[in-house]
């Protein structure tokens, strides 16, 4: 059970293993000011390892060949990968791409490729062949890594392919590549590696999912990693003695930077190649973890698989993809997890607001603090700004560098998030009409439509799209969403526009049933509707109440849990 | 008893309080990229006043008029000051010096200098009207923030000189530049000040104590100052929750960054005039604390007072300054204090290294783990390199730009600690020579002689002048102190070098006797002499162990409880 028995069978390879007087410095250009050192999130592991080189870095335990680095064995991979990578003739801001589940390739990969001075781009493992395609051309990827169940993912591609059978044993493609990574370091070692000096360089490129159109590929910088790392370490309550599960894919924005806070924080992580919930609990219950993030979605299905239980010692639970419910929250901490709910976007390298409880929130009904805490707050750590302005006007110049104008503080007026500061992207990728038209106003636009209460803490409503304009009145999916989800039979909904030839817009919900209460109902859907339809009137205004109800079995979801409202949107149009 | 009864008389002035709808937004001037925001600490500040604008952010509770300010109300007040100083001429880039014990008025400077884009001098109230008129002609300060206790310390002066009678009431001279301030800012608010831009502007200016010659001015920058102040928060574990104790005075190297490490925590800072054991043993007891730093000399105070006892909750317990002795370490555990031992200069923002305790140590006797924990260790979170070189050779140009050699990491050859990296400081004041020195092979000589161990931990040996040349022999004072430390009737010591005829030098120790063990050497010192010489042979080598003996009521010290070796050896001169 847990991690603690499987940790014997750690057997690094020979080319692991660091030599003897290993120097972890990085070493600069010649010029660079004895008082500045560039901003990267490579130095963490460095330090880590010198720090803790004997402490368990990476555990990958569900795997027919389980793995288990510690610091010092983890970082001489990442060099060997380095010099791999620039074997392979990968220089300096060439692209590397990488699909992979949760596993050690991606982790190596999230420190290497930054390690040799180019840019990561983790790819989504779920897209089509012909949507990565789309990637690795666009991205000009010179080298991919990939794993073995993904290896039809890159077929026909042109650049060089590395096949990872996550073994970690000689024989398997990848290991013999950081093996000869290691072979051509002529053991020089870290001092062989050339940091880094800008660091407003392209660290990563990550490719946002995008419901419609092509996707975007957001560039990101060692800068903007480094300081998102340290605040979600620091947010969260991170240090030597944490373990971090991975149930969120690694190839999500880049993990939300956790692959650098972890090392920022020296904690160990623990890869998962799927989301099994019984595998979660086993590693929740017996292996000592004490983080993970996940979409509301995995939070729901983690609460309610079979293996839900109080926990015995509290375990810190990122929340961030799409809005919870506060019945959400309340379901969570009463099995002992403390919700961090945090907010982002790719663009906003995952987390950039956080929703600080406050210390007048302890007098109040739990259910009001859970509607507290469902608000998606403020700037977190290191995050700079974050607004709610004004929305494009119609006719407007979706390029003009307009003043944006804050909507009011009044909880009730909605406009648009934009942020700026550290953590945002520099741009997307050979695409500069598009940054300009993001970055419009000096800002970049979420696209995310929010309200602004008086003590300054955002609430999202709802994308642009997801509005439902019903008899005049803006109606949010999210508000109705909240509001269904008290329900005590309602597992997870989703509600979206259906058109409507008095009122022009209705809500219409997609309801899962909870599963030990879905016998209940069993042959009597029409009569639970029913039932949901007046639930809904006793906390909704009349236009926000959906007129629809849908009973589901399953809903759409991109890879990373997030309901695709477009498929339900697609569904809508065919009633 | 503590902070909680004084809480009541909570007393803003009119102009303390924010206008409705205040906007914490710092503002940009145009061009600056989207992605970009200059680092510069004062954001915490703002940040925390948004989060958590009723919170209490200073207490300054141990005087006649006591004190105690919200973050709304102390970042009104910060901002104030900034529209003051403008008012009163001050520029960007000019220098603002400080002259104040623990108190609002140092507190604030430690922001609002930094809103109004000027460079804030703090300076040590122990030194003399000479000195202190050194200083302020060297700076060029414009303005003078003073306490009225040090009122005689800047007689004479050109500059325009606001005194604080640390009322917080209307009538006190600061609080009615405060409130000028406030007039003339128009109610603009933070949107009237510009954020500098420069994040490797000027931003703070400590003058060093300068054991000898003129005293050198250190300027560090805005980006160091938010760097070293994120890492002291997250190496201590500061935050929303926490309270700071303010022991060290805020004057030594801008208090070690703490008064920005507590806004980015969130924290309560509790203010203390003077180091008075009683006071703060009241407050450890009574008042939450939950943080405080303080030099070795401090700690032995605070653990041998008389209201000692063991703490309810930990208290951690930053140490820096000089070498803790092992002993010291074991006593303040003893108590429940976490010590968290950190090394640094002024010139390094205060703390640079901490002394990681590894897992490992739990399996050593206290005594070892006390031992292993007295050494200086390893880069903290975001300092950037540390390394032992080889010194200057006789006749080597200290100019020249030499590359630096590591001495082996053996824990026997003595070297030089030097550093570089993002908290390290930007240059000496007005003057390049000093600077040219002091960056020789492109890192910041400390001038502290250390040992570099096979775990990469460093260890202070000595100030290069402190080495003690013994029979031909490299003797270490602190080495020697450690081992003399470990006696039970020592309460306090320290080692300089005496000339010897026949072994060119000799160790002699002074000692302060334990106050609760000094009866029984009473009338027999030189017994306690031979017995200490005895303890010492059975511990150091010969060369090492000290001729001399001298049992001494008190050492002298700095105002940050530095022992001044100096002095020492002028008595030793006279011997």
């Amino acid at each position: 059970m847990g991690l603690k028995e499987d940790m014997k069978s750690f057997h690094p390879t020979p080319e692991s293993i660091p030599p003897p007087g290993v120097n972890y410095r990085p070493v600069l250009p010649p010029g660079v000011p004895v008082h500045r050192q560039p901003l990267n999130p490579l130095i963490f592991l460095l330090k880590a390892a010198q720090k803790y080189p004997r402490k368990l870095a990476i555990a990958h335990p569900d795997v027919s060949h389980p793995v288990f680095y510690s610091y010092e064995v983890w970082a001489q991979r990442v060099q060997n990968l380095a010099y791999a990578l620039i074997q392979a003739g990968i220089q300096p801001g060439d692209r590397v791409a990488v699909i992979a589940p949760n596993s050690p390739l991606i982790a190596d990969a999230h420190q290497g490729v930054l390690a040799a001075r180019a840019v990561i781009c983790p790819i989504n493992t779920r897209l089509t062949q012909q949507e990565v395609a789309y990637i690795l051309e666009h991205s000009g990827a010179k080298v991919i890594l990939v794993d073995h169940e993904c290896v039809h993912l890159v077929e026909g591609t042109k650049a060089r392919v590395i096949v990872a059978n996550d073994t970690g044993k000689p024989g398997d493609p990848y290991e013999d590549f950081l093996s000869a990574g290691r072979r051509f370091s002529g053991e020089r070692g870290w001092s062989g590696l050339e940091w880094e000096v800008d660091e407003d360089a392209p660290a990563v490129l990550c490719y946002t999912s995008g419901t419609t159109g092509r996707p975007k590929g957001v560039i990101t910088t060692p800068r903007g990693s480094y300081l998102a790392a340290i605040a979600n370490a620091y947010e969260t309550g991170m240090n030597r003695d944490s373990t971090y599960l991975w149930i969120l894919p690694m190839f999500h924005a880049s993990g939300w930077t956790y692959p650098w806070a972890i090392t920022f924080a020296s904690a160990l992580q623990i890869t998962l190649r799927t989301v099994s919930y019984p595998l979660i609990w086993n590693h929740l219950l017996h292996s000592g973890v004490t983080h993970y993030c996940g979409a509301p979605t995995v939070q729901i299905g983690l609460v309610n698989a079979p293996q839900a239980r109080v926990l015995d010692k509290p375990v810190v639970a990122i929340i961030a993809g799409s809005a919870p419910t506060a019945h959400l929250l309340g379901e969570m901490e009463r099995r002992n997890f403390r919700p961090v709910h945090v907010y982002g976007l790719t663009e906003t390298y995952g987390p950039f607001t956080r929703c600080y409880d406050q210390p007048s929130w302890g007098s109040i009904s739990a259910d009001d603090r859970a509607r507290q805490m469902a608000r998606q707050g403020l700037a977190f750590a290191t995050s700079d700004e974050v607004r709610v302005v004004y929305t494009l006007k119609e006719g407007e110049d979706p390029y003009a560098d307009t003043e944006l104008v804050d909507v009011p503080k009044d909880g009730k007026t909605v406009g648009e998030i934009v942020v700026r500061g550290n953590i945002v992207m520099k741009e997307y990728f050979r695409d500069p009409d598009a940054t300009k038209k993001a970055f419009r106003g000096g800002h970049f636009g979420t696209g995310d439509l929010a309200v602004w209460y008086p003590d300054g803490y955002i609430s999202i409503q709802d994308r642009s799209k997801d509005i439902i304009i019903s008899g005049g009145e803006n109606a949010s999916s999210l508000a109705i969403e909240q509001e269904l989800a008290s329900h005590p039979d309602v597992l997870e909904v989703a509600v979206v526009a259906r058109p409507h030839p008095r009122w022009s817009e209705r809500p219409m919900a997609f309801v899962i049933l909870h599963p030990q209460r879905a016998s209940k109902w069993k042959g009597r859907h029409k009569d639970f509707e029913e039932a949901l339809r007046k639930h809904a009137r006793t906390r909704l205004p009349g236009f926000a109440c959906p007129e629809w109800v849908s009973v589901v079995d399953d809903l759409p979801k991109t890879s990373t849990g997030k309901i695709q409202k477009v498929a339900l949107r697609k569904t809508v149009a065919k009633l």
